[in-house]
């Protein structure tokens, strides 16, 4: 029930057009859900910008284009996370302005692009293997408005590669840490930085990486403080995180 | 190599005493520890607010207060975390404006208190057992400068508990969540809200709760976008996450 | 031994046609296994309505098929769950009245639909993911004689769309909820309602979701009183058991 | 705001004492909390005989046994669950009518016992070691209102004994069976019934049984269908599912 | 329903005092436990010398003692597993004759010793460490009416020492092989016999041993065939299924 | 040193050829590796009946069957075990002779069968999923020399159809116990014989099954004293370990 | 800054055209990066005879050999390991010299082969399903500059097959011990040498050795003291290791 | 068959008291196990050096002291690791010369220290907490004869401190590196160094550290090569490993 609804309703009776039981009736069929609806989708404005998204993965291609052409009908831009191509052709045959990224598996869909508000997120990404989670990061904060720098292969075991990037990693207002294997990038880079940062451990890796389970344990008992981590090759949910708290930063409380 | 030795270098050179080869190969020498700890600490200054922290648990009373006691002597605030009383009365004894936290079991050494910056840290804390580690989390970030909001006792499985905070909840700035158990709580409260939310398990819960591990991988998997979670009972950690987030919303890039 | 031969025995005996030490040695061979089978089996009257079921995953269509066709020779309803199509083609082929779902993956065979029982079985589903779980659920509790609802997406980072069905979650007799990721939906239902609650993991979730594994335990540890679980994608297991408590709201003791 | 409040304004407002802008800015003030917490808790007065309960371990003996007093001042029962004695002294020093049970480990506070409901929760149990989960189901069910018979020390490996109570088995309403070690227990009675069964694994054994695992996961995957499963050791909750279930038996819709 | 019973029945009817219907009735309430008691238990006389056990971990010493005691009245032997030295103390106050091993913490109660019949229990330890368990294995095979040998400490790093003993281990008739750790001495063991090799892992070790899990899982996947495991510490069971498969070798089928 | 070489040594020495010294120097010499290969190899004559065992799975079929009748060049039956049907086509054209189990997935070639010993090796099956690794059981034990019996799908849940064979299972001289999900079935059936049990867990199930870890575990905590465990799926080592403890009990000492 | 920057900075302070405070500024402002690069890598002409190495998994065969190839232009061996043949058909038509070993699955691109330092470097194999990766460790030894020595098919349950071969055993300088099963084999072998052992798990096995866990498990719990492990399969980090050792042996400190 | 035997032996050949057939017969019969322990013991002349171990946790303080002062009439050096001052205490009674570390918590008994050898142990450490370890390490390679350095507190999130001794690190002929809590510490020297490196994980840190096994994944997933890792907490083994390895540095194959 949207406020004219309820507006009508008032005037209604004010004009005599509607008894006290009538209205109380209504109002007691006032359907708590939009009430509440209502109220907790007062956030639901403040909601721009936040991307609508399908995770293709074990869905079928058309199933996976249906959805997202589908959610491209709201405002906002709409995300497809690891879509194969086939899913994208789809998309594109009805909405010619959809992008793909090979590299993170992700169809994009944005009416025009936000604009971008001010302060980094910086993506950096131990190996070569763990870019597509990287890149599904960084264009999830891209698309929700952040301007985005990226830092390739800088692995703990080539220090000097990261140390040459020392003044562009602390200059970042969010840092996005993805790393597969003994996941120690996190705890490095949280080393050199006193910004958020969030680590997103990988399932790059084989034998005791046990699917990533050796790069997770590592980040959550990282000993840089301040550092907080999300599931498994969660790029997505990175991106997310880190354009919350850059959105903070540049709008203030 | 400290400066007044690379201004003697530079005066030589230019009296001609040395060559241009010679310089050449002194700096080529020129230890690259000494620049790299001056260089990787220029953001030490910036860490000013950021506590000084001494985890006492498996540390001998006397042991923890003497540790506390030395960093207590640098100009930061010290915290000593997982503390026994009795490090406190050691503490105490020596520095008498200690303070401690009988619930989060924290000792707080601060010369002053540092001045609160705007915004709010908003703990929120599913069932009475996880009142240590949410307390954690909070003092953390009082002490490191922040107005910090309680919500106890607010669990899923009575969810009007919840609802009834709702503009609280959706008025903090940053969010810690705090749940033990089945670690529901931060994919609800993530639901309610836009703003960055960490999310602490803690190993409150018994049998296939395995000290922690059930809520941890509820919230890794959480599906609400922009959750990150810290190591099982680290509130330390998140308290410290949600500060460096809420300065970020205070001063900016 | 049915009760007829013993009565002969003991007519012959009667009659004075077999002594005492004869009818000793027959009972002393009266074989354990037909009478403990009798006895054990006096609830076999008492199953009408309980479906055959077969298992079809990891059996090729045509075993499959010629399980089912066998059992449909019974008078029960009979379940071919994990189905691909071919099964049901199968199926179909020699009984046309078999029925197929796509989204359950579930061949039904039964004679004539049971009359359905009083009472609702309410299947309430965090996300379209879990669908297949929730269906075959949904299905078996059909098949077994019940009136099923179905609440679908209603998971607990959109608190609102739960909400705006509280009361048919709480008109339900016996609900079973499913969920994959976090797990976290039957602790918030369990906490609207004083019914029977049983919670199905499913597979639903990658990374940290360890096939299932997150769902199942915060499951185990929710904090509502009165939730039990069943393994994790068996969503027949738990039509059955929401359908035997259904059945005993309905009939009484 | 109950329906009177509404009433009156709607009053008001055809009176011509409220204008329209008034009456929204009230509506709009509508206490979601308020309309929540009443329609959420719409349930609660349906929680009649459900018990307030205090999870005693790791609390002090004073502070548990506080908790109990404090909540032993509404109607309902309380139970003190994991409770050592001295927590019982502490209770029973101002409630005198105050029970504990020694095996189960548990504090009863209830002003007078509710009547019984017809059908009979069965409690059985593998072996003497699983006593205490046991003992704590069966006396939740109790103070729930249900009659409660015992069976124990039926292992599997000594059918014979299970064998010899087959018709006690097959009579009851509901069942929860509590094992360790292997727990297969569940397996065997849930193939000789019809009705729920609530299978309630326990931590006892030792070795490869890691606290449980080993019977709570042969619980999940048991071959019994209707079997579902609570936490490792958790009695209280099979008692609570328990006598939920049999109160629908009792009580119909 | 003893044979007698049974043969009285049958003598009324003969004598005409009991009509058909009358005993019919009677036999149809012919207790299936009795019956199924006899039956199963056909097997108890067969039995003898298998004794009975009490488990004494977690029970307090004077339960532990009484339980012993209540058992000891029968006529086999009575073990008392992970005994500490007052349960035996306890013990011996009412049975003098009762011993105790202070390395596999047991208690023994055994009228007369079996004797011994013919074949060789071979129990080999592979570090002093898993001497209890070893000494388990031992002691209930011992008592169970088997000639027992011991090798101790022939760890799989020094194979000197095992190869020394090599016609010692290929004489044994059934073998036990205890080890923790790494659990590699089944595998070597099994290599050198053609005789059932029954292997024990032990909690020994630290670290990555997790509690026997290391050794379990290597004897589990040992290369050496026809080695079989029992659960991690169980040396009682591993000597009771050494003397089941030695008395076989003595008896023949 | 082969025993030409020796023979010629002592020939020396006895001709005069080589003096006392210099023999004790070369016999110092003497090779441990050749003497340890003979000494360690006296238990190869008594191997005979062992079968040699090509495990197929992960190899190429054309690899398998040549390393399948390479070893069917030696005296003794030579077992393909997880071998599909290629492979025995291709050993076939070798050696017609040789057989092919579907249902194990085992390829035979056996010179001719070894005459059977006395004693029964009983392979029993939870459900018919389980048939593979029964059936590889049973094979390898007929292989080996013995008689076996199967019993197929007596499931716990279904004790009638267990208890019906109650006498042909304490018949049997060993026991091999196969069954996946829950792995209750050695527990009982254990539990009704006096005779060694070779329990096998198989990889049947799904979600909290964990590919065989439920039963594995159920297994190894059996309270039914006796029971002994192989790797999950290891129907050919349960085989082989029964076909020793029969030997044993067949021959004697 | 390179080098040309520095010396021109110097030349200008020479000249006068520089006055030391511009040049310490200058020289504060070095960026850190640079010459930290230069230091760090002064190790990097240490390097010669490290090869660089493709990690070819997951990777698509054109992928995989462009960046092989890439490499390749620099002066070390270029390793491509897990290489399908299609990665090697590919670089191969690039350059001739490249080789493949179809057993280790390595693609090798080497300028001309090191000089191999004197040492031996051997491979032990306990199985022929684990020559795979042992034969990726001793061609990456080989390829490093070594002498390796191959050991294949000693398991632990055939000890004369390893106990034929002691010498060659106690001869080597460095030793890489492959098994996957129960892992045994380095503990054995560690038993007979005082040289460095390096433990290599694989996956090879099946049920609970839970893809290489178990191995893995037993080696880091091995009795043999100074065994150390690689990850499960890494066959090229264990052959790496060998080299630097074996380096070490050859050139002294 | 000791020497003694074998030359009467001959001496009767010789003397023609004995014919080549006899003796031949003799010879092979002649006990593998004692030519077996002669021959495999040859490499115990070169173990020189390596201590006799007292594992002494588990065990009590008399029987521990026992152990060590058995061993100490060997000429090497013993070490009792793991030991409580109690041990040290009853050690020092009868061997006033025996050395205590608390930080290690070892007993160190050696007649005269050996002569240290070229080359450096290094023990990198990153916290205060893993100092223990550590030490063990620390202290097991310089009683085997090695220098060792050690470097204290220089975790990977305070980078400068480990790049301050660059030179230190770089100049080590082994290092033994230690880390609890995420382990990452190898990763980042490993890239630093060419020399072989022994990772170490601590059981150091909480919650999902899960007792050391965080940081042994991260290990065993490190992504520079040549990193070998031992057991949590194993610190006697790394520096058993390290001086092994140094010992070949020094004296060459």
């Amino acid at each position: 029930m949207d406020e004219r609804t309820l507006r009508t309703l008032l005037e209604q009776m004010q004009r005599g057009e509607m008894r006290v039981e009538e209205a109380l009736a209504a109002l007691r069929r006032l359907p708590f859900e939009d009430l509440g609806f209502a109220r907790l989708d007062t956030h639901r404005g403040l909601r721009a910008g936040f991307p609508e998204v399908v995770y293709c993965e074990g869905k079928r291609p058309e199933q996976a284009a249906a959805m997202i052409a589908r959610l491209a009908e709201g405002p906002g831009p709409v995300l497809g996370t690891r879509a194969v191509f086939e899913v994208y052709a789809r998309v594109r045959a009805a909405m010619p302005a959809a992008r793909y990224s090979d590299v993170a598996r992700m169809v994009i869909v944005e009416r025009e692009p936000l604009p971008k508000r001010p302060g980094t997120v910086l993506v950096i990404c131990a190996g070569t293997a763990d870019l597509p989670v990287a890149e599904e990061a960084a264009l999830t904060a891209e698309v929700m408005g952040n301007h985005v720098e990226r830092l390739v292969d800088v692995g703990v075991a080539g220090l000097h590669r990261l140390l040459a990037h020392v003044e562009q990693v602390q200059r970042a207002t969010v840092l996005v840490v993805v790393a597969g294997m003994e996941g120690a990038l996190p705890s490095v880079v949280g080393g050199l930085v006193r910004r958020p940062l969030i680590a997103v451990p990988t399932s790059v890796g084989y034998g005791a990486s046990f699917g990533g389970l050796a790069a997770l344990l590592a980040m959550l008992n990282s000993c840089a403080p301040g550092v907080t981590v999300v599931n498994i090759d969660n790029g997505f949910g990175a991106g997310y995180a880190a354009s919350m708290i850059n959105a903070l930063a540049a709008e203030g409380q």
